[in-house]
């Protein structure tokens, strides 16, 4: 590729008749180069398929849910792109690995608004902006589109689906961070990236959200019971009663047994898939 | 568990409708801890089922196939137990960490017989005896039992099976080291191991072991046409001959653009879990 192309191809394999590649572009929004990964599903070598973006958790990269999740088996069979972006820019700042649960790894998919991350820590405008555009301009990449997510991704899916109705068809997560504004890691992550104004906060809280606006297709989360964050961080009961508020349909699967990790999501991951496809192809 | 309980549970995970888990024990035959994954499909819950073992490739440990291959979703399907064993003994010796085709990581599945490699890599005798044995007794694993791997453990798979026939009704693998005598990655490790004898390098060679002994149920193998190590160190060519030699039926299957890693295998570890089924169920 040209020197001055945005998009630069790291590694691509041949995986289950598609191809799973890893990218970087130079992201106007997040100043900085940023990282994500692309399946495209054996449907995508003779015309454009819906995108199906993942949102992965606390530490995890780009290559975390590609490598661990065994969803390009059932995207190759559905005929959805997976997109993976990264999960915080990878450029160094004071403090940025301080902690596991702020900083790098952990972009909580915010805009923030507080110094030093608002230099670069744009990642809900990467998400829902700047990196659907370069899908769509660099990949086979149909108009329709869904989002789910894990844990902290599981948040991230929430809020840029029910901020944005019209580019999100489509809704699930896997262990969401259900109401970020009452969990440990959610008050220390809006603190420091968007200060102290809770009206902030609240537009980045997919129960609150879910409560002033719900979605109109019907949004799928699993849920282990045997999650260790359970019942200090994922708080899912919130979302049902916001759901409940605002007539939107919520399908949650407690799943006995199950903890927060990959053993947990890519035993779950199918349905998921199903549920967006079953919306995206519709 | 009791301080001399022989198996020391590391992890488990419930993982769809059954377990994964990650142990360790104290091997008599390796003088060392060695670890190792299981994964117990739903149908061990009830009862003892067929076990399949897989031995990895260079550089892995018992972790990689669990969270790279995908293979658990299959093996709860068809009611298989999975055995994963790590690739070398975890002790320290001298340049064990010099080269990463040799010494740790890269036990090549043989009973060392050189010094200090002696001492404590007697993966072949943990591999086909010790452990089984500890499965056998601590886990609801069945008379049956079937081996396959990847690369370095193709080549330990078919060299365990073709030895032992009387313990493996089933052998596949991917993408294997097929005849380790003439590849670059087997002589250093058969020398460094074994020493100079010729005769002693022909007992851990699939090719050469396939061509004398034969096998009763068919081959399976697959390989990646876009493999970077085809042609210098996995030479299927030879396992071919050396099955039409004995009349030993091989189906071997070229994947056009597949590569050598764990994108190769999740594309098609599915095959293999069915063929070991079919035959270890019939």
């Amino acid at each position: 590729m040209a020197g001055d192309d945005p998009l630069r191809m790291l590694a691509e394999h041949a995986c289950f008749g598609g191809v799973q590649g890893f990218y970087a572009h130079r992201s106007e929004v997040c100043r900085a180069e940023m990282r994500f990964a692309v399946y495209r599903p054996p449907q995508a070598a003779s015309g454009r398929v819906p995108v199906l973006y993942y949102l992965a958790g606390l530490t995890c990269t780009e290559e975390t849910f590609a490598i661990k999740a065994g969803a390009q088996r059932v995207a190759a069979e559905l005929g959805l792109m997976l997109v993976a972006p990264d999960t915080s820019p990878r450029v160094r700042l004071p403090g940025d690995d301080a902690h596991w649960d702020f900083g790098l790894g952990a972009g909580f998919y915010v805009d923030a608004t507080h110094a030093p991350w608002s230099k670069h820590y744009h990642m809900y405008s990467w998400v829902t902006q700047e990196l659907p555009a370069l899908v769509a301009a660099r990949f086979p990449a149909g108009a329709e589109q869904g989002i789910f997510g894990h844990s902290m991704g599981g948040h991230g899916a929430l809020v840029c689906a029910l901020r944005n109705p019209e580019r999100y068809r489509s809704v699930s997560a896997l262990a969401p961070i259900a109401a970020p504004s009452q969990c440990p890691w959610g008050q220390k992550a809006f603190a420091g990236y968007l200060g102290d104004d809770r009206a902030e906060w609240a537009q980045y809280d997919a129960s609150e959200l879910a409560a002033r606006r719900g979605f109109e297709t019907p949004i799928l989360v699993d849920q282990g019971t045997a999650d260790e964050f359970l019942a200090q961080q994922l708080l899912p009961d919130r979302l049902i009663e916001a759901c409940k508020a605002s007539g939107t349909t919520l399908a949650l699967n407690m799943r006995d047994g199950y903890g927060h990790g990959y053993w947990f999501v890519q035993s779950f991951v199918e349905d998921h898939l199903r549920h967006h496809a079953a919306l995206l192809h519709g």
